[in-house]
């Protein structure tokens, strides 16, 4: 009897725990992690970093506020806080078995199913689907997506009354309005689906509601229109690059990681990690690669100050480290300094415990855009390492409602720093004051707008007249992607930004021996159907040492330089008159100089400016921005060669090459391509010749300076030193391909 | 016969030793530092260091160009080049044994017996007077304090007639070059004398010639009323401030403590570090403490990118530490990560391998100034340690030609940023594009302006109208120095910065337990002969997050605020109608907020500009700027707290205290006393009662809001919590003199 009573009880117990028992990590797990987990330092400081907050939260009390304030408010920060003390003071109670943790979860979820059913539409909802416990729908699915794993942890030991009470009242209440009650936001492609179908996926396992659970992996219709799988097959393009760009995919990849993580625990059949060729675990290396001294590359919506230490990065790599084995993703984490307490955490800290870490290496990249990789791309040509020189050309598509109006725009970065930037997105987060911390109004007015950029502006409008579902409807065609020894080269070939106008450009970082580092070669190609004003901006970052070439200074009085499209939002310093030269700007930037050499295929004014004007909230941070202007011509060509060159150390008070090694830069049209020359200081030339069309024609022939440059293919470099010059003998071609004639 | 033989030959060599042997450093010691060095990591690393630029120096070859170029330029800086690398290679001939060091400082010195007397006048000499290898003597004086030392290491093993040659051609022609051909310079009372007679007193040494030695020490004439002793008395005050500032305390140090080093080593008897209380000790210790995140605060013509890692301050520390044994002074040196190939290096690095570093304190100083300590002071109110606030309050004397007209400005630093800057110097040092690398034009017409400064500017002209030798006439009164237990405060009162106008500043950096950080509290009293115009500037560092007072916005076309002494530099964003409320701006800079709340005795406008106007070359930082504006006043008083809030973390996506907690700034004005009375958020109540004269009477009374501020003494602070407000009770004064009546 007393036998058979214990096995009844252990069977009830048994099957208490299949019900109840933790299912988004096993309870073998937190036993793992309860043991092992002192052992590793990270695990160990994460976890104690997690106990000092939730002791914090555990002494603030149950504070539930009725939701009022926008982004950034009292009540918008205070459920922020709570969800995190719910997640960690579960994690906490498996980790240590104190019931003092459950027991605030209880409370705590015990307050929300008081609060939660009393509520309607977000009283500071605006624009977005308003949620109920935040402004928009989507800070209610990162609750959820966070709340359920605290909650899971904890639901075996509650009381089955308070297990129904916070069930009922809270859990499926907010699932259902997550999904059946606004299934314009449930139903998109989009990351804010993505927050919502995790949410209410996890949700599903834990509550053991398959019915759930379906409508995430497949929409509420469960025909694999909409949910989970088909975000999987239409956010990612086959090289794990997000749409929206890497802010957004930081944003996005959470709920991908970490929704996909609790589907294999669960049903591994599904093998959601090897769908579309492992495409999840690529989006984690690719984001990885799309950073710079830390931070994503901030192209379209997108604030600086995002990284790899981002708590959404943290997830990603743990997961992707557990599910792949990768060491070269230990080097993040160890970089992170940060861990996820859960298995895969666990994973990481004991690896880096044992030194299997190897360095993350950054490498040249052709990151395709769209879901079948054919909508355009981003090109990483990088060398030198993490802190060397990353140039990012941006031939993606549109990036939906986030995206900037900046076709072929690129950006520099060299010795740790930004050198040709991209503004980013005008948004303080979360702080009140600006806007209630939500996109500012000159993100649309400035920071959207393509003279924001680095890339072509016609008359003064931006690409697609700045309307972004426009845009949608063109990507642009990538010509040319190669990383080779010394010369890394991209291009690309933009139609439909604006109506009867094409552009190409192509973009090369070239090595040289006698310049210290490599030097950007630019090429932008223009064609359009009738005279216009072709304006490209340069915006860098940096003090100007050097203005290299005449301009009228506004000295006293500084006017703006147009009256809309973000024109409004530039105070003009200098107007050059127009000139046929190539002309120069030099800056420095934190010790090294910067030496930007710009010419064109007719005369362009050089405009500097800098944004700021027409700002009346203090909105913009200032930056500066230099501007070639060409008018009246319908075809055209502009070039460039931005050099890095010397160094200043204003503390051992030193200055070595402050001056450009490059004498001249020259540019040669030929009939079915280009070349751009540039003379060094040596007199060496070093010369790109650059096709028009990358599959025209084997062979191309450039009259320039009484030579000829020949070659076969799309492009090829040509090495001159300067006593062949003073000879008048061939070119030495680098490239087996190139050849120049006398 | 052999062994008297020997015995001769033996003396012979003695005393060609005692004439040609090492001095600067003994020939003991250099044997000390070869078996040595190697055991302690940042000896061995510096020796490493040293020898591979000192190779790529010798595989260079001896190049000793006629000097041609400005500082920055190819012959100046291949001098400098030379100075090093004569006096590192003359330390690894005495460290390795090996002769090839010696050659190459002996080939070298044999070339510049070749140039250097041919040499006139520099060529680019200008203003100051000219060198002979470089555009001013200053730095013919570094030239050879360096050299001479390579040349002392290697001169025993020299052939006599190279020696002859050197020393004839070289050594005794550069120095009497730099003493009896240049009295205007040698005999100087400033820091370009200094670098003078310490190269003539080394050479001195070096070459056994005792007058040059003492011409070195008491000045052409031998009289004491020139040279190092006097130098050593007049240049630093009794706290070890150096007139000029830090900036040029640090430069000047070098040559101070190295000579210093010299003499110590040589005349032991003149007990030279033990002058003046060991002022030359003192010296090290207080530039260090003239710090704040690794940077000299930047008052008067200073680069803001000097601080402790400079070689200046990396021989101040050896050699202070070696003398002194102060062991803080260790992680001082531990932070520099290099040590002096010198027996001080030596022995830092023997005590940092040994653990025996202890933390450097920043701790609240007052710096008094002059020679008697009577010419005012520098007041450092500090809290929190080294990236805490720093409350710099520049009440010293002008400070010779590089002093700015800034009397009682102030500069705060927190959270290891600039908040209330100082624009330092407009100078880039050694670049040619930029004037040359010598101090811009603008340095005299905005630096150096009192506009651009934080301190009261009078109808738009600058203090002492911009002339230092007036300035030198006048110096601020110290009235007060105290930095207790949460409260520290500093006052001084300036007179004759301009005709019939007297002012007074009171500062204080006060704690409060509902004010997360340390606020700043200041008052300015003016007393003026007659109505004026009183501007008032605030230089902070920052994005505006909310500007507290309606103004007139500059949106469209930028106009300057005035015509001259740095205002024509100033492009005006926004103007406010005058207005005799408390108002504030609030902005952030790097996750922290600020909000200075300000306010005065009548109406003023406040007035948002930045910097950048007028300015053709591009030679300005564009920097913003709040100013109060005060018409047709000759009595007035300005005040205002700064208070640091809040936390913003753009990775982590939260924001906390973004509002500040500081509900209303008060100020009563008493008969000898006024009062700046702050209520908190939660109507909580501080103030601060200041007498209006320390000194005067013992009893003070201000009435203030139906309320009475009694004290007695120079200063009070009074906590009046919200309950005690509400019922109308007694302020508690925390200060025991403080009391406050109803």
């Amino acid at each position: 009897m007393p036998a058979a009573a214990v096995g009844a009880a252990g069977a009830a117990a048994a099957s208490r725990d299949a019900d109840t028992g933790p299912v988004l990590v096993g309870t073998d797990e937190w036993k793992a992690m309860a043991e092992a987990g002192a052992r590793y330092p990270l695990f160990a400081r994460e976890r104690a970093r997690i106990e000092a907050s939730v002791r914090a939260a555990m002494d603030a009390g149950v504070v539930v506020p009725r939701p009022k304030d926008p982004g950034g408010g009292y009540t918008h920060e205070q459920h922020k806080r709570n969800y995190l003390a719910i997640q960690n003071a579960g994690a906490l109670y498996r980790l240590t078995g104190d019931r003092a943790y459950a027991d605030f979860v209880r409370d705590t979820l015990l307050e929300y199913a008081r609060l939660y059913p009393t509520l309607g539409p977000h009283p500071a909802g605006r624009g977005e689907i308003p949620g109920r416990l935040f402004w928009q729908t989507l800070n209610d699915s990162v609750w959820l997506v966070h709340a359920i794993q605290g909650y899971d942890a904890v639901r075996a030991g509650l009381d089955p009354e308070d297990r129904r009470t916070i069930e009922e009242q809270v859990f499926r209440r907010m699932a259902r309005f997550l999904s059946d009650e606004t299934p314009a936001n449930f139903q998109r492609i989009h990351n804010h689906a993505t927050w919502a179908v995790a949410a209410v996926g996890m949700t599903g396992y834990v509550l053991r509601d398959e019915a759930m659970v379906e409508k995430a992996l497949l929409g509420l219709s469960r025909d694999g229109e909409a949910g989970f799988l088909r975000q999987i097959d239409r956010l990612f393009s086959p090289d794990g690059y997000y749409e929206e760009g890497p802010y957004y995919q930081r944003y996005a990849l959470a709920p991908f990681v970490v929704f996909a993580n609790v589907i294999e625990r669960n049903e591994p059949q599904r093998r959601i990690f090897e769908r579309r060729d492992g495409v999840l675990l690529k989006a984690v290396d690719t984001l990885a690669q799309s950073s710079y001294a830390g931070y994503f590359i901030p192209i379209n919506d997108a604030l600086l100050d995002k990284g790899l230490d981002t708590a959404e990065m943290v997830a990603g790599i743990a997961i992707a480290y557990a599910r792949s084995g990768d060491a070269r993703l230990l080097s993040i984490a160890e970089r992170q300094g940060r861990v996820l307490l859960s298995p895969e955490g666990l994973e990481v800290a004991r690896a880096l415990a044992a030194g299997e870490a190897e360095p993350f290496v950054f490498r040249p990249l052709m990151l395709r855009d769209g879901p079948e990789g054919d909508r355009g791309g981003l090109a990483l040509l990088r060398r030198g390492g993490a802190d060397g020189q990353l140039l990012v050309m941006k031939n993606t598509a549109q990036g939906m409602g986030h995206g900037h109006f900046d076709k072929l725009n690129w950006l520099f970065y060299d010795n740790g720093r930004r050198v040709v930037t991209d503004y980013g997105a005008a948004r303080f987060l979360n702080i009140e004051a600006k806007a209630g911390g939500i996109y500012l109004p000159e993100n649309t007015s400035w920071a959207k707008q393509t003279v924001a950029h680095n890339t072509l502006v016609v008359d003064e409008r931006s690409h697609f007249g700045g309307n972004w579902r426009r845009g949608e409807a063109h990507a642009p065609t990538l010509l040319l992607f190669e990383a080779g020894e010394g010369l890394q080269i991209a291009s690309a070939r933009m139609d439909g930004a604006y109506e009867g106008v094409a552009f190409t450009r192509t973009q090369a970082l070239v090595e040289h021996a006698e310049l210290g580092l490599p030097v950007v070669v630019d090429l932008l190609r223009v064609h359009g159907d009738r005279a216009a004003r072709y304006d490209l901006p340069l915006h860098y970052a940096g003090q100007i040492m050097k203005v290299g070439f005449d301009a009228r200074r506004e000295l006293g009085q500084r006017p703006v330089l147009g009256e809309a499209n973000g024109y409004q939002h530039l105070w003009v310093d200098a107007v050059g008159e127009p000139s046929a030269q190539t002309r120069s700007l030099t800056w420095l930037l934190d010790g090294r100089f910067y030496t930007h050499h710009f010419g064109a295929s007719a005369p362009t004014r050089a405009i500097l400016a800098e944004s700021g004007a027409n700002d009346p909230e203090f909105n913009l941070r200032r930056e500066p921005v230099l501007i070639q202007r060409m008018d009246g011509q319908s075809q055209a060509s502009f070039f460039a060669v931005l050099e890095p060159h010397g160094e200043y150390n204003g503390s051992a008070e030193y200055v070595t090459g402050a001056d450009s090694r490059i004498r001249e830069v020259r540019h040669f049209r030929g009939a079915t391509a280009d070349v751009v020359a540039l003379t060094l200081v040596s007199g060496t030339e070093l010369a790109l010749g650059i096709a028009h069309y990358p599959s025209a024609g084997p062979r191309h022939r450039v009259a320039g300076d009484g030579h000829a440059y020949e070659w076969t293919g799309p492009y090829a470099r040509f090495d001159r030193p300067a006593t062949a010059r003073r000879n008048g003998s061939n070119t030495q071609a680098k490239n087996a391909q190139g050849k120049k004639r006398p």
